[in-house]
């Protein structure tokens, strides 16, 4: 049941499993103001239980921390002034074991209202449920910035050892045809309401859009195919790119390492990856991730093809939601996997899901209609609608249970740290 | 007739006499990277014509001078690496004299060739047509760009005297309702191919979009209404904008004398602003105008309203463009009004266009099916469609044969040199 | 006897015992790129006895990791190039167990080789000696940064509590006299050759200044009397700054909280002083400190005097190494005290040395003759011989044992977060 | 007679000589905030004289525009706040005319005054004199600041044609030999007294040094020699480099063009050098110029020297001012030559003055004794007491009538834009 005690104990004790391969020392790292420490993250997820949930519901509640409103904050101006995010890493206190207390003592007064929640249940239960996804998204960024962190180290640490190698053969791709035609976009409006299902306010109201005809690739882009776009000089051809993005490139020529996505290294001629299994050879059948949108749009040029928009894409993959829920479809955060596997002879739902996020043409943009909750909690999603684009489709460090058709991330077009690939779309021959 | 001696003409003429107020050392001046210098304009518009008409499709022509290729071109990257943008102000050399030479060299060649453009007619005259638009979009540049310069200068140096004050009431706002449906959008094929009508590449293809039923201001927020914010203290609530434009606001906090449009000045407790016609003191009726793209959403938000999509923006003001064109509905630019008049008791179309850019929530996307032009003139538009929003209405200092229904402008959300100004919609009650 | 393994287990425990007030999450620190981690810290000096001295002169030596040569070289291009300086931070691994493992490493094998040094015995005592010297920088970098990074956080970690308050009358401060003519500067010849003396090859040659009279304060300025300068509008008096410290206050205008020494901070009209014992109520009579050179210069202009040259400090101060060592003159570096005490009632060596480094006019450069040595290790003071100035007198941090009367410290002008602070100088009446 | 009417005009007119190769469009540029546009050297120089001798000693003297004494005041705050330095090149009005009119209103005045100055006569000729020599210096930065800015310009803009090639040999380069001793540094106090001579505030007083025995170079450092440093890799060894030298070099990697003095180019494997007489090939004895001090230091470490102090310098010169003035040693401005030439056979105070300025190893700083003028005019000198360097010598585009003995002039280690040459010094053997 959404917002259950059940559900609130596995999302919060996921967190700090996903923590256990963690040195004390790794707690504290921010290689940029983008990523947060991992210590930060679960800090965090724990101040947004106690700021909305345990303070205004729980009569009596004593606060674990006074100073940790303002340091666990992350960008709520509605409840104070937050501490600088680029300085995160600057909190070497409270200290590493201070922090998983804290979650104690808030998981212990959550369990207390959870069991006997009074007057204000529904909402409690809704901002419990709203706090576990919350904290999902968290888990899916400690993975993510720990990466980005690590891979600043010439130790490339490795989070847990690859198992099995993930590199067969990725198939043939092929494309799925969209019929024009006014269709029905966002989450369904009892999915908000109700216990069962959950969903985020940035992807109501459901409302219609007036979809054009075209296709849909069924996989993912390979880092073969990206290869082969790096060979055939796609980092040094300013036709292929938008104008930002070929500023990009021109911005780190001289480096031309990193002409190539994140996280790749070509080291005595061969190419190299950095995985949270450590550092790879590159394997050519996986998908392509850690590209920024420039660079997505640019292959997808390249390819003569373009990039989906996202109401395409959710047109393109309705019920591959349930089908992930209920069969297993797509691959979604592994303790063993934590990074996108080839997808040989699989179905659709299966190559396209919990793999890479997918950037599509979108910008990030309020639904028509879109209404922010009241009060701080309604800063959650919709300020963010400026300058940045939609994903879909989740990746390897995406909670299963996070996953649905209507779910919509979101990223700035330069960003490649996180697991972001391409899965290409082109008009009807 | 499109691309035809006559209008190459008028519009050629027009650029020389905006520059007629011009001193010699005003047209070296680039205050920032986004403004380039008019001596500039008045030498890449001449480029364009050299680049792409004579070059290719006048036997023997011989460029004007050997470096002006690299000197004049904006940003075609397949014309050859341009000379770098945020320098143009640096280029002493050619003088002024030499540019005015450029310009005459290249008008004679283009005189003889539309006079007898032979085989490659069609083309010759659909480029043409483009590079009159081109220039006059570059028209409205140099009197943004000049502005801005000169804004720098504590003498505040005035173009032209004002001419009246426009500062009549400016009436009461009213709404447009908008009734849900299928909505055709952008410009007719026809209007691509025929030598009467002209769009550019961005507008095309004509397709379909789903409007939600809603309701549009019809007419502009002015000065004083914008005023009444400022003093609400709309730049102090974080509660109002999005984060990006909140960052946009704490990055320049001690210097609040620019929490307000750009151009405006505190002086003495009274309110000034920089116009073409000289620093003025705030009119209250007029529009107001030189506002980012936060600052738009932000009041917006705090009117309770919200910025409307481009497509509702085309949708609600289907024929307005023959309205301007064949009865002189809008304002547009006229060599004595270059600041936005208010507008009382006029009709919608009046009010809304060529007075200050509406900025809308719509992303600058490629609409379904853009397909670019080959060669480096397809790197007009389409590589330009990343991180900018779509402006729409014309301005003061557009002329009014550049605007017609399906225009799209575009810049940058922080960006307020342009004449932006603000149109509200919102849900119907 | 100077690089025997008494004076080196000495100073390598010191070390050790300088971290033991520090968390695991404490040791990663990095606030700014001018300062190190206690880890790097603790590593790098280790990496100085294994580079230096272990590798070339102990043979069949195994290095501890084959990767710390590059992870903690700090600035020695002779060697590789180093780890990025302001990326030190982000190395969690090795973690702290590893470097101290690589300590107890280093060690071991350094008590073998000292014990039996064989043919270089020379060579390698003379090197350890140096080593031991390098490592106390590094002790009194350890605590300085360590400031700097806590300072950050809101929750003011305390290194050890306050025992005393040291707040007690500073008492009337004096003027010595110093006579014109020729005098020796830097250290003798035979200190630099003798095992029972050592000095950084800045120190040498000794050489010749001519100085003429002047007079020196027996005593630094103190808070109260910096607060003087304050009330008196210093920060906000153009005439008082050399245009370089006046640009970097503009530079922070706005924020008029930083109209202070580093470290000060104003809550409730009440100043408030962030020491290494906590946040501490501004004592009036302790030392001021943590002034750039800007402020101390400013400081000394509004006071009608100004800054000594390093030479006058040197000639003025003869024989207070000899006081400092045999009878205990002065404050230095003590478990309990770590900020500088008052100093009512002293003798001007005591008042002098060990409080708080002294700001001089000069120029850090080189001395007539001056010559480093071969290889790497030459790099570790000629090269920055530019854009610093010499400070002298050492601090509350500095090991009494590293102090002599030719000691050159050295940092740019605008840096703060070293305890430095303000020797008056002038011209005789 | 110093401060008479004869040199005032003389000063004055040789500005405006300087500028007549310039076209309107030139006298506006400003590349870098440390250059400034010809047309503010005319309206700054003229701001000097009405502001610190028109205005106080000129009863009833009205200034000729109430904008000019904020808009061209350089830095000196006592006036008021100047207009923003790095932003002199937006000024394009008041325009050129205007301003010589400027010139020509206070010239006049000037005139009136200086023939019968009545009361203040004393100061009034002693701030002349300050006048002319001010007018002085910017004549050379009018030069240098136009060539830097004239760079830019792929058209290579050429000042006036080369007359002669100047490329004749260099000769040999001999060493004169120092003595140690006590000197006397600095202008003689009857200097700074009488009408007959002048010397800046910061060349006194003239006080002792001490110089330890050495010798320097009789000539300056030659293209083909520094041609020398480049190919033995001089670019590429950080040994060679003081730190802060060799993060600029760092910091310009993959630009490696610029692996060389400031206006050297390499085209089709053939060294160019940008002159105020064009693009030439690099002249192999022509002294090199335009480099920092990082370079010229580097350069004297790699052949086995070091840069002189200023002290060396001065007293290795003694005399040779009044062998420039009375008998015409040294290079120094001229119309016709306008780079530094080689100097085979000559003397050394023709081979080292007014060729190109000479880095030393001295930091800026006050002589002992230094002290300000009260007021505003204090600000001319003293203030810029840090983080500069002292050169000597003049250079190419030094007058003549400005140079002597004491002569200090002073610019930041990275900078290159100046004349600037390398004089290598070195212990006896």
């Amino acid at each position: 049941v959404g917002g259950g005690l059940e559900h609130f104990f596995e999302t919060r004790q996921l967190t700090e499993r996903l923590c256990e391969p963690l040195e004390t020392e790794d707690y504290g790292l921010q290689a940029m103001a983008n990523t947060s420490p991992a210590k930060w993250h679960l800090a965090h997820t724990t101040w947004f239980f106690e700021t909305f949930i345990l303070s205004p519901f729980c009569p009596g509640y004593r606060p674990f921390h006074p100073a940790f409103e303002h340091l666990f904050n992350s960008y709520y101006n509605g409840v104070g002034k937050p501490y600088p995010r680029d300085q995160r890493g600057l909190l070497s206190r409270p200290g590493v074991e201070e922090v998983y207390r804290y979650r104690a003592y808030v998981d212990a007064a959550m369990a207390e209202l959870l069991s006997a929640p009074g007057d204000g249940e529904a909402d409690i239960r809704r901002r419990t449920e709203l706090g576990c996804h919350h904290e999902q998204q968290h888990q899916e960024l400690l993975l993510t910035d720990l990466k980005y962190c690590w891979f600043q180290n010439p130790l490339y640490p490795v989070y847990t050892p690859l198992n099995g190698d993930g590199t067969g053969d990725s198939g043939t791709m092929d494309w799925l045809p969209l019929v024009a035609g006014v269709r029905s976009i966002g989450a369904r409006a009892d999915e908000a309401d109700g216990q069962d299902s959950f969903c985020f306010d940035n992807e109501l109201p459901r409302h219609r859009q007036y979809i054009e005809a075209s296709e849909l690739a069924d996989g993912l882009v390979t880092n073969a195919e990206f290869m082969a776009f790096i060979e055939d000089d796609g980092y040094r051809r300013p036709e292929l790119w938008l104008a930002d993005g070929w500023a990009a490139c021109e911005a780190r020529r001289g480096d031309m390492d990193r002409a190539a996505p994140l996280y790749w290294l070509r080291e005595n001629g061969q190419w190299l990856e950095y995985t949270l299994h450590g550092l790879l050879p590159l394997a050519p059948h996986r998908p392509v991730c850690h590209v920024s949108a420039y660079e997505a749009d640019a292959y997808a040029r390249w390819a003569g093809c373009r990039l989906p928009t996202e109401f395409e894409w959710e047109v393109a993959s309705a019920g591959w939601g349930h089908d992930a829920a209920a069969n297993g479809a797509g691959q979604f955060l592994g303790r063993d996997q934590l990074h996108p596997l080839s997808a040989a002879g699989s179905a659709p739902a299966d190559r396209l899901l919990g793999r890479a996020w997918q950037w599509t043409s979108s910008a990030y943009a309020p639904y028509p209609g879109f209404r922010t909750a009241a009060g701080a909690i309604g800063e959650y999603n919709g300020k963010f609608m400026a300058n940045q684009l939609v994903l879909r489709g989740g990746s390897c460090v995406t909670s299963r249970s996070h996953y649905r058709d209507s779910y919509r991330n979101f990223f700035y077009p330069p960003d490649q740290w996180q697991f972001t690939g391409i899965r290409l779309a082109r008009e009807p021959a």
